[in-house]
């Protein structure tokens, strides 16, 4: 996507890796949305590090920069035995996938790569096999994002106002995102619309990612306080909800989005406001039965007891500002229930959610 | 309320006045929770400053506070002239009407100590009558934050979970709180209870004073991001939600609150989760016709944009943590219909909200 920087726009994907030099460049989301910076990573190991370090963050993003990585581990090796490359690309694997070990996408990217390699029987031949199925996989979430747009281009009228929250936006993928793309699409075809990003406490990252995409991409839009989305709805100036998902049920079409998706999905119900969820396929669990069966993560309480973000001195900084004696309670999902779900965007088009497991061989259902 | 200092506890009232010195003391909010201390003023100007910066907010807090400033501005009066008297009194009056000008509190409370001078012909006489009749009007507000508790108490069962949105507790009013005054009862009865505080973005007071006060009340409690209400509700975890009110019309039942109370009123609904308003009399507006036209004030950016709290060092800190060049929209208060409320709590009972009108004689209306 385009980035503008001191007035010059330039395109940029959130993962990029170069065949030639197998660098590794990231998008440092550590430093938006106050400074724009590109990480490079020359080796396998400072590439686990960004994941681990939340260089990278997102499903989408994570795996491609998991493949990317795991390709330089194996362009890495020297040597002239079979077994010691395949020892090394052990080590690689194990490395990259203790970068973020609850993260379910680095795995999923690295056995697709690594099974592109098995019918290979050189070094040489399985270096370039990995290069090869890294990018396609890279691509392939590109282009998923982009059917994702054009699923969904045609929910974005001209006037509408829009509301999403978290950041399911392009930083979170390779490029374009799930839920940001139907705006992009939008964006893209001249209709003019209008977003409202919750700031998503506790971690703002609608405040700090997606304002920052759409401020670089030149969409109108404003921040507000999570508390404040049920008022703008009650006022009648939402015309639709689009968020992202972390997991899709298939069976049941419930889903599990960031802290707070649920109580704006209630609200939404309560005005009659669309309420629309996008997702590439990889998000959909085929084996579990229903949403409430979805583990939700606790997360430590500083998220919520301190602010980050960048002092008045331009440096980064934190500052308490809670009550130091309490305890927290930070729980980081919800669940939010088929009923309440107006539509699934996926790269195949929209279904209601009831429907995804009657079109699960289209949506790309495994046992 | 008792508040804890190096493990020794003292009762403390948020708005103090010696009638020996003439001397208004006040819990300085804005060091809260990071630092506890009494600001103490001499002089009217020196209240009217701390109602202009914060010193002191709440409306039952600010009311009683100008009442005070308005009885040291008489004190102050050395002269022998009733006349003279007179444009000194005036003069109190409009300083402290301006150091908060959109809040009503101070003007009514004053306009109330104003009265009882009406009949007193002496200089010494309307002296002494101020003093007595603002002691009075702080007691009251006391006596009805007690009433309140003791109106709502039975709410709070043993194992009650309860949340809460913003702060309408003790540090808002004299003493005791409408909202923590049914917690308060229930407390000082031994009935053990949970509290989730809401942290309530923009200005977190949940996060910041009502944990506080739950802490020095010793009262169990966990602090939220207002995103995790729902999911909280949706896992059967809340039993009761109780809140305050800036506004309650009378004629509807309606109220306005923080920003933040409606969509927790829907998700309530929701669940079956019983909603309760817990206010003084002087909250209701008799005039009114329907809560839609309660004007919702919109505050700065900044609010939003920025976190203000204690830095590592200890000293009072802010960091921007929204992009800094994307819009942002920040309405404080919203309305919350009749029909989501469960019942208002008020001194003279528990009402349904819209058996208000009907009670009217009894609940202090006025034409």
């Amino acid at each position: 996507m385009r980035v503008v920087q001191n007035g010059v726009a330039q395109q940029y994907q959130t993962v990029a890796f170069d065949r030639n030099s197998a660098v590794v460049s990231l998008i440092d989301q550590r430093k938006l949305p106050h400074q724009f910076s590109i990480f490079e990573s020359h080796s396998y190991q400072k590439t686990a590090t960004a994941i681990r370090e939340m260089v990278v963050r997102g499903a989408g993003a994570i795996g491609a920069t998991a493949a990317f990585g795991y390709v330089q581990g194996l362009l890495a090796f020297c040597g002239k035995q079979m077994s010691a490359f395949e020892r090394q690309e052990e080590r690689v694997f194990s490395t990259l996938k203790n970068a973020r070990p609850t993260a379910v996408d680095p795995v999923n990217a690295m056995m697709e790569i690594r099974a592109a390699l098995r019918e290979v029987r050189t070094i040489a031949g399985r270096q370039e096999a990995a290069i090869a199925a890294a990018l396609r996989f890279a691509e392939a979430n590109v282009q998923d994002c982009r059917r994702i747009g054009e699923a969904g281009r045609h929910l974005i009228q001209p006037g509408c106002r829009v509301l999403t929250h978290c950041n399911a936006g392009w930083l979170a993928f390779v490029d374009i995102g799930s839920a940001t793309a139907p705006l992009y699409a939008a964006h893209e075809s001249g209709v003019p619309f209008h977003v409202y990003c919750d700031e998503t406490r506790p971690r703002c990252q609608g405040a700090a990612l997606t304002a920052w995409e759409l401020q670089q991409a030149g969409i109108a839009h404003q921040i507000l306080a999570d508390n404040a989305a049920g008022h703008l709805m009650s006022r009648g100036k939402v015309d639709l909800i689009l968020v992202g998902s972390d997991r899709v049920v298939g069976k049941t079409g419930d889903i599990a989005n960031k802290i707070g998706t649920f109580s704006l999905a209630v609200v939404a119900r309560y005005h009659q406001v669309p309420f629309y969820v996008a997702i590439p396929l990889s998000t959909i669990d085929w084996t579990m039965e229903t949403g409430s069966l979805i583990p939700i993560e606790e997360r430590n309480a500083e998220e919520v007891t301190a602010a980050r973000g960048v002092l008045p001195n331009g440096k980064p900084g934190v500052v308490q500002i809670a009550n130091p004696g309490s305890p927290v309670l930070n729980p980081a999902f919800d669940v939010t229930p088929a009923e309440l779900i107006t539509g699934i965007i996926t790269p195949s088009g929209i279904f209601r959610p009831e429907q995804l497991w009657d079109n699960r061989q289209r949506l790309g259902w495994s046992e």
